[in-house]
């Protein structure tokens, strides 16, 4: 085991390769991770956490790549964490990841970062919360979560950012109503994009409807933003949007509340990767769990009974 | 309790209040669901399970609302879960869903059902999972898995059904290399939607050269099929391809090996849940909790000692 401390140090300094070393560390080290994750911890809970997502093609990436220009300008380090589809054959790298990294890395107060997390033990949110971690010890003032997909996993986490912002852009179609139901409902900021393409002002008048009847007694109104990212058209007013929010939530409740949320939903899924850890690879050998799974495989056994049957006798 | 006998007797027979009734436990009612799972689960094994998924906007519903005709021909029963990003306000409910329930459930031999499952325990796959198995032991001979997302819990979901439909639409924007890199591989077929709307060959020409750099000695090549589902043009194609597949799945190494997967994944997934329901729902009184949840906000402790302390001296 290397000199964890050493490591810390780094991170805190906010040194480039110490950082992705122990980002590394949450995808593929679980015991290394949490070792440096526990001498993080103390460092963390100054940075503002913003979350982005959208359906593909609504141009996520590039409303961040935009947006973080503007940040720099305020002098405001950014840390990006881009949640990865991971492909079950390449590892899962975004094609045009590397490309926006050399862009935006060529500025030493922007790190950015995509995570492959398939398959990480307690899962998507887990990783994305231990790097977010990682990422505010090191001193970033802004970190933005950008997601790819827009799964439930996806539009759980970035409800739990301090901030979220969800793209949609008027040339998408039919299963419109569908996303909305789901995703429309966790914005603090919504924008259109690619406006310049027309056909926007009934999506936004759908929209402010659909607001109107929510019935929510909170003091920010989501609020709606037309850009067309790729043109740089909307992005200060974008910005001056993410600020406002961003004041409001440092004085309100919702400060509060959505860090009690994060604590309790980091503390579920640590005790539920504690016990994969533990029970299913550590207590139960790969021919026994082999063989549990061969029964349910051809139902001699339910899972439900191998599960109970596993548990049983088992201490921490 | 009512009587669970009765219950799984009606889900054997196929009775659709019966059926309702018990995902309604899946969803609501974790101590019912595994009493009346494990009733099930003898009965079940039977079904071909087909996923679907593809970026909102691609027409999954509309190309499912014109597949199950077909497979009715065949006197197939079909059972359809449509898995639904769960509002925080609404609860969910798609709203399309409902109409399309009346039209295809004026069929008896059809069954769709949409599930909300935010913040189940055991999370979305685990209920969906579950909700396949009562439609299996129901007698259905397909069961389709519709995803409205494209994050990854969904595309992990598909890709363990014994078949997974991607769908694609040439309108769909510049985050397409992103949507390749997660889904495209988990395809055994894929259609490209909308090819009325014309734009079509380019993509069908990326996927190709795509696949053909993946270096798989499966003995599947996977299909494209073109469709214009709306107009009901090219569905005819899609259920021979989704049959050939089928022959191929039942006489093929892949099926065991699917299988195995399966129940891998729900022995895991189960474990987990029981260890929430017992440790962090059982063990540990609300004020504790809330007291370990608050020192974490407050970075007095973190997560990842609180886990531990929780689990600490801990049987089963």
């Amino acid at each position: 085991m290397e000199d964890l401390s050493l490591l810390k140090d780094g991170v805190i300094k906010g040194e480039v390769r110490s950082i992705a070393r122990a980002i590394s560390f949450i995808e593929n080290n679980p015991t290394q991770a949490k070792a440096i994750l526990k001498l993080l911890y103390p460092f963390t809970g100054k940075a503002f956490i913003l979350g982005i997502t959208g359906p593909p093609g609504s141009g996520k990436s590039t409303l961040v790549d935009k947006l973080t220009p503007f940040l720099r300008q305020q002098n405001k380090r950014v840390g990006i964490i881009a949640i990865d589809p991971t492909s079950p054959y390449t590892g899962g790298a975004i094609l045009g990841d590397r490309i926006r990294m050399q862009e935006l890395t060529a500025d030493e107060g922007v790190y950015i970062r995509s995570m492959a997390t398939r398959g990480s033990l307690g899962g998507l949110s887990r990783a994305t919360d231990d790097a977010v971690a990682v990422l505010d010890a090191a001193g970033n003032d802004v970190i933005i979560i950008e997601t790819v997909g827009v799964g439930q996993a996806e539009v759980d986490i970035v409800n739990l950012a301090h901030g979220s912002i969800v793209i949609l852009s008027p040339e998408l179609g039919d299963d419109i109503q569908a996303i909305k139901a789901g995703i429309i409902e966790i914005a603090d900021i919504l924008v259109i994009n690619k406006i310049d393409k027309g056909g926007y002002e009934r999506m936004e008048g759908e929209l402010r409807l659909m607001w109107e009847q929510f019935d929510t007694d909170q003091r920010w109104k989501p609020k709606i933003v037309k850009t067309t990212a790729v043109k740089e058209q909307g992005i200060e007013e974008l910005m001056q949007q993410i600020e406002s929010y961003h004041q409001f939530f440092l004085h309100s409740e919702t400060s509060k509340k959505k860090r009690l949320e994060r604590s309790e939903r980091r503390l579920r899924e640590i005790i539920q990767q504690y016990t994969l850890e533990k029970v299913y690879y550590g207590n139960l050998n790969q021919q026994k769990r082999d063989e549990y799974i061969r029964k349910i495989a051809e139902r001699e056994m339910d899972p439900y009974t191998a599960a109970e049957e596993i548990l049983r006798g088992i201490r921490f």
